[in-house]
This record gives structure tokens, C-alpha cells and sequence, in this order.
């Protein structure tokens, strides 16, 4: 294997045979492609695509450059549901809890955040005890034991996506259709579930900006994943605004804890949304029909039954609930941002909310930084809302230095206010 | 400055600032910029092209990323030629001596190879003694006295050149006409001559396969060369079949030495080129009138002046060309490829050579592989010629070990015979 013959036959546009790309892989995985190497070839894959099958054949071997966990000695159906990311985006914890609830088992390698607030783990961490760094031993216990768990993806699992995504994050080589394709899939497909389903978000305050390219990678997701013999959907979601009220890493899991419990003010969103994804699990892995797997899906989360699976979750990987419920959200309160006339809130744009929860704290600005847990920004009026001058839009969470002029004036601007 | 921004300015097809070039490149020599984004960077260039603003930026940037030869105390007009490449290329040997026998200064800073034969520098090595890492003092005192000097080009001659030339040959991003040229370019501005002529090769035994190319390169070495206020025109010249009928090391020295001495046998090809391309530059350097100026040169070269220039700049280098031409030729020779039928040679493929002289050990297969200078093919008969077979075609010279079947099929393949 020539790595420079690889790299061209891309740059030429010529299609890549999957044996040369599984050589070409597995060679950068050992360190002996190095890193200009393959950034020169992420390059050329973006400028110049990819077939179906050269996909199909880097997610393979991106899949198996590493461990993949079998299932085929659990009883249950698995299924696992993938988020594209957006801002106030804490499905993940109502959604697979949900679906265990529903009778699925439900093994969720996850990330951390180099976004506007943590990843999915980040905000697991912010419950006192809880460990998202299972081994795969453990992870495959939890999910033996409850239905479901949720823990960082391990060093083990598609090693060569993490080399590659770090690459990609420094290159300019992220914003290609087949790249971001083998990166996720290739992580869930090693993830071993049997059944995947992809929420794809669009718009400001998502990867994606229009709803054809997100409509592009969903498509090639699917193809992606059922080539590989799982069953697989995708929901495009936009993403202008917020999900939920919540946007931060304890805020996000309270909040998610309160539509877990039924709270009546429960922001329609996060509930509709959440049962739209599992129904969608429950059907493909069960093969329940359509309007039955939404019914159940609603029960369940209407009789408490997916808050006790994340319940059941979190004592399994060591977190104390109790100690997360009693955690003092206002002495973290920073700021109230209020309305500077009155009117109809038209937008509520995310970008500009996330922008303001990272100056709180909330997020990494690079690699190795520390997250505020209790930092963020709650939503307490949305779209549609009537406010009058001085009313409150939102109130922020964190460190009071971290909250000056430009904090507020980044969360005020980012709400649209038609009189 | 910040490196991933200026890739995907690039990656999306928007014209980069000239400042913004010259930073990059700077941090790149520097080592700010890692390989693995120029590396991005390089295929963004290759894919999406540059703007004539951008690629003289480049050229700009990578000239001053180390020192540049001053040559305003020079009385006599500087002038050098630079060629492209080509299968038998000893033209450098001839138009440099022959240009400063014409009355003008000639810094001439090479390459070592690694093509099929060696570069100018190796090929000048094959002269016992002959020093080809002169210092910049030593070469700018050898020019003052002899009035031409052939060196390599050191380490503080664009070293930003230097390091993406190594790199673009591991990743391929070599086939880019703006890389090319700013990669040309940097080192013949940095170099300092007044005057630059281009001998632009195309066809099967150059990089540049075909001759539109070939005319694009040599538009954008001119252009180049003149937005920077030098005097610059450019031949583009065929390289289906080897020049003259040495390819080698020291069988091409030793070609050059029998045209220099006015041999009556000497190829045609090599004579007239020479001619011309001294020629130009006199024209341009001096404002000697066309035709004026190829007389000259036709007469410098006649009248041995061009061969005591090429003496004398060996013996400041300490050369022994006694030495030389004392080498034994007869003792390195391997063997005789001989025509398999009667007819005439319609062709010679220069790139078949090329790949026989390097299997015998001509050139370098990898940086740091051995030269054997005493390597390479001499064609006995040529394009047009009439053979019987039986007849010799041409001669191998080399270690008889690396003269197997193959060497000489390849040699034999060459040859095209219309019976």
C-alpha cells in the first residue's frame, strides 16, 4: 500500500477500491500514514466526494479499526438513537430511557463536548458520582442490568475516527457529507447496536445549516447503516432555536428530569420530539406499527416508567440523584436578561444562546478546558410569547465575572422582538 | 493568524490576501504551521487553483521565508537559465558557460534529483573533486571570477520551498501549475539573476505531459518572474525522447564536454538548444538584438570559449576534469541492447530510458539512496535511424547485477522499430 497513490487517485477523482481503503485506514490507524497525509486526503475527499461505496468501505474500515460489541447475547432487541448536536439538546436523556422502558435494550456510546455546552457525558457528569468512563465490560453490564446505558465512547471503539476527527477539527476537512458519515456511523455501527436512529438536526444552531444538507447526510446515514445490516431511520429536526428551555449541563438535566417526571410545564418540544424518536427505535427494533409505538412510548413516559430506567441508570454508574436534586441552582444564578420593549418574540436565534452559555462556562473553548456544571442560560420566554418591556428573557447561570455587558448583550441580541 | 481558517478560505474557493499568505507561509518555516495543515492547504491549492495575485503572494512569501542574493555590485548583467526536466537534460553544462562566455554573469544555484538520473549537482559530482555545496560566499566569488558557478542550493535559499517540496512529493499535491511555479520561482528570485529563461519541457519524459500545460506553466514563470522585476521568457521544448544520447551522470558530463569541444558528432538537439537558450538570455540581459545574439553564441561555442567557462568553473570548484576524462567508461559498461528486427526507429521513449538508466543505478529511487555516477544508457542509434537486426540500439553502463532481463527489456521496449 502506497499512501500517495491513494491520495491521488482521490485528488484525480478516480474511485478507491474498498481493499485500498481499508489498507489506507488501518495503516493511519498503526501511525504508519502519517497525519499529512491523510489531512492532504480528507481534503481531497471533500473537494472531490465519494461513491456509496468508498463510503460504505471508510466506515467499514473506520468501524473496524478497533473493538466492536456484540450483542447477540443480550435477549432484547438493541437500538440506539444518534444526535447530530444542537443547542438545549438533551433528548438523550429522556429518548433512551424511554425506549428501555419500551422494552429495548439500549447501549449509548456517547461524546464529549467541544461545542457551546458539554456532550452528552459532560452533562451526565454534572450528577454527582456518575461515571461516564465505563469500560466495556461495565457498559455492557449496565446495559444487561437496566435496559440501558449511557458512557463515553472508549479508546477502544473506531480509534481511527478519533485520530481522524482530531485531524479534521485543525484542517478544514470537517464540512464533507462522506467524512461525517463514517464518523458517526462508524462509531455506532462499532457500538453494536441493532437498530439506529439518526435526529438530524438543521439550521443556525446546528452543523448542518439548510435542511438539503441535512436531508443529504440523513440520507446517507441511513444508507449507511442499513448497508451494514442494522435497521435504520433518520429525522430531520430543525434546529433555529433552542430544544427546550434549558441550555447548559445541570440545567439540561434537570430539565430533562422534569418532563421524565411529567411536569405539566414541560416545553411541548422536548416531549414531542423525544417520543417521535423512540416510537421510531420501538418500531424498527420490535416491529411495533408506527401508531402503536408512539402510544406506548407516550404511556411510558406519561407513568414514569423511562424515569425510573434513568433512575435505575444512574445509581448503576454510581451518581446520586438525590445529591443532583439538591443542588443550588440559584446561588449559580449570574443575571437576568430583560426585555427592552414590548412585544411578540418572532426568534429566538440558538447560535446566539449557545454563544452566551459558553462565555458562562458551559462549554470548551479548546480541548482540556474546564466546563462550569451549573453554567448556561434558561429560555423563560420563547417563540410566540407576548413580553413587555422589562420583562425577563431568560435568566444566566454561572460565574458572575464571566457574566458582563457582552454575555447579556449576546443573549439579549438573540432574542427577536417584533412590537 | 490563524492556519485553519486560511485552508478553508482556500478549500472554498475565495481568494486569500496577500498578507495573509505571507503569514501563513512564515509560520510554516517557521514550524507553527504543522505539515498536516500545509498539507490541507497544498490540496485545497492543487484543487481549487489561485488567482495570479495569490500564486505571486506565494512565490513572494516562500522567497523571502529565507536569504536572497544580492548581485548590485555585479558589473556584468545577471542571467540563469532554469529547465523543468527532462530524460538526458546536460544542457545546464552548455548554456551556463556559453551565456557567461557571451559577457554575462551566471549564479546558477541546482538541484540533487530524484528522478531517474540525478540532478545538475549529482551530475556535476561525478567529476573527481568538483564541490557542489559551495557556500553563498564561495559562489558568489566564483561567479565574480569566472563568471558562472553551479552549486546547490543551500539551506538558507527558501527553506519554506524546501520543506512543502518534500512534502507535496509524499502527499500528492506536486501536479499544481501554482505550486509549481512559486516553488520555481522563490528559489531563481531568491537567487537573484536579473534575467531568467525557462526551458519548459513537455511529453512523455517531462512533467508536463502535454504541451498546453507545459504553456501554462511557462506563461505563469514569466508572468511571475516579471511581476518581480526580472527580465523573463520561457522555450517550451518536447521531451518524447532523451536529449542528445547520454542519460546518466558522468555520461552526460562527458556528452556536454565532447559539445563544448565542438565534437562534429554531437547531437543536433543538444547544440541548437543550447544555442537558443543562451541566446535568450543574452538577448534579455544584454539587449543584444535576436539574431546578434544567436551568432554569438554560435560562435562562442565554436571557438571553445563556452568549454574554457566550463573549465575554469570546475577548477574554482576543484574539479579535476583530467580526472574526468580519465574515467574508464569501457570498464562500467554492462551491456548492449540490440534491435530484435530491421527497419527504422520511428521512435525512442524517453521515460523507458529514463526508468533503465534508474535501474541501473543512475538515479535515486528514494532521498539518500546511492548515485552511481558511472550509470546510465548512451542511445547508439536515434529517431529516423535505420537498424539491421542484430544492431546495437544502445549501451547499459552500470554494476552488471542490476543489468538483468528486465533492465535490458526496458531499454529494448524503448525502441520503436517500423520495419
Amino acid at each position: 500500500m502506497i499512501a500517495k497513490l491513494t491520495i491521488e487517485r482521490k485528488r484525480d477523482g478516480r474511485e478507491i477500491p474498498a481493499a485500498e481503503l481499508r489498507e489506507f485506514v488501518a495503516a493511519y490507524t498503526r501511525g504508519e500514514v502519517p497525519d499529512y497525509q491523510m489531512s492532504a486526503f480528507a481534503m481531497a475527499v471533500l473537494l472531490k466526494g465519494m461513491t456509496d461505496a468508498e463510503t460504505a468501505a471508510l466506515t467499514d474500515a473506520m468501524e473496524h479499526s478497533g473493538e466492536t460489541v456484540d450483542w447477540s447475547d443480550c435477549p432484547l432487541p438493541t437500538a440506539d438513537k444518534h444526535s447530530t448536536g444542537g443547542v438545549g439538546d438533551k433528548l438523550s436523556f429522556i429518548v433512551q430511557p424511554l425506549a428501555a422502558a419500551c422494552g429495548l435494550a439500549v447501549p449509548s456510546l456517547t461524546g464529549r463536548g467541544l461545542g457551546h455546552t458539554g456532550g452528552t457525558a459532560d452533562k451526565l457528569e454534572s450528577i454527582p458520582g456518575y461515571n461516564a468512563s465505563l469500560s466495556l465490560a461495565e457498559f455492557k453490564k449496565v446495559v444487561g442490568e437496566v435496559g440501558v446505558s449511557m458512557t463515553v465512547q472508549t479508546a477502544e471503539i473506531a480509534p481511527a475516527d478519533k485520530k481522524l476527527y482530531a485531524l479534521r477539527d485543525v484542517t478544514g476537512t470537517v464540512p464533507s457529507i462522506p467524512l461525517i458519515t463514517a464518523s458517526i456511523l462508524s462509531k455506532k455501527l462499532a457500538e453494536g447496536a441493532g437498530t439506529l436512529v439518526f435526529d438530524v438536526k438543521c439550521g443556525r444552531g446546528a452543523f448542518m445549516k439548510t435542511r438539503p444538507e441535512a436531508e443529504d447526510l440523513a440520507a446517507h446515514l441511513v444508507a449507511g447503516a442499513k448497508a451494514a445490516g442494522r435497521k435504520a431511520a433518520a429525522i430531520v429536526n430543525s434546529m433555529d432555536e433552542p430544544t427546550g428551555r434549558a441550555v447548559g449541563n445541570a440545567l439540561e438535566v434537570k430539565e430533562a428530569l422534569d418532563v421524565l417526571a411529567g411536569d405539566p410545564d414541560s416545553p411541548n418540544d422536548v416531549v414531542e420530539l423525544s417520543v417521535a424518536l423512540a416510537a421510531k427505535m420501538v418500531e424498527l427494533a420490535a416491529g411495533v406499527p408506527s401508531e402503536e409505538a408512539l402510544a406506548m412510548c407516550s404511556a411510558r413516559l406519561a407513568d414514569g416508567s423511562a424515569l425510573r430506567r434513568f433512575e435505575a441508570m444512574v445509581a448503576a454508574q454510581g451518581g446520586d440523584l438525590a445529591a443532583f436534586r439538591a443542588l443550588d441552582f440559584e446561588a449559580a444564578f449570574a443575571a437576568d436578561v430583560r426585555a427592552e420593549k414590548s412585544g411578540r418574540i418572532a426568534s429566538v436565534d440558538a447560535l446566539g444562546i449557545a454563544e452566551a452559555a459558553l462565555r458562562l462556562g458551559a462549554g470548551r473553548g479548546a480541548v482540556g478546558d474546564e466546563i462550569d456544571p451549573m453554567a448556561g442560560v434558561v429560555l423563560v420566554k420563547r417563540s410566540g410569547d407576548e413580553v413587555r418591556k422589562g420583562d425577563v428573557l431568560c435568566r444566566l447561570y454561572g460565574s458572575r465575572d464571566k457574566c458582563g455587558e457582552e454575555t447579556v448583550m449576546c443573549a439579549l441580541r438573540s432574542y427577536e422582538v417584533e412590537s
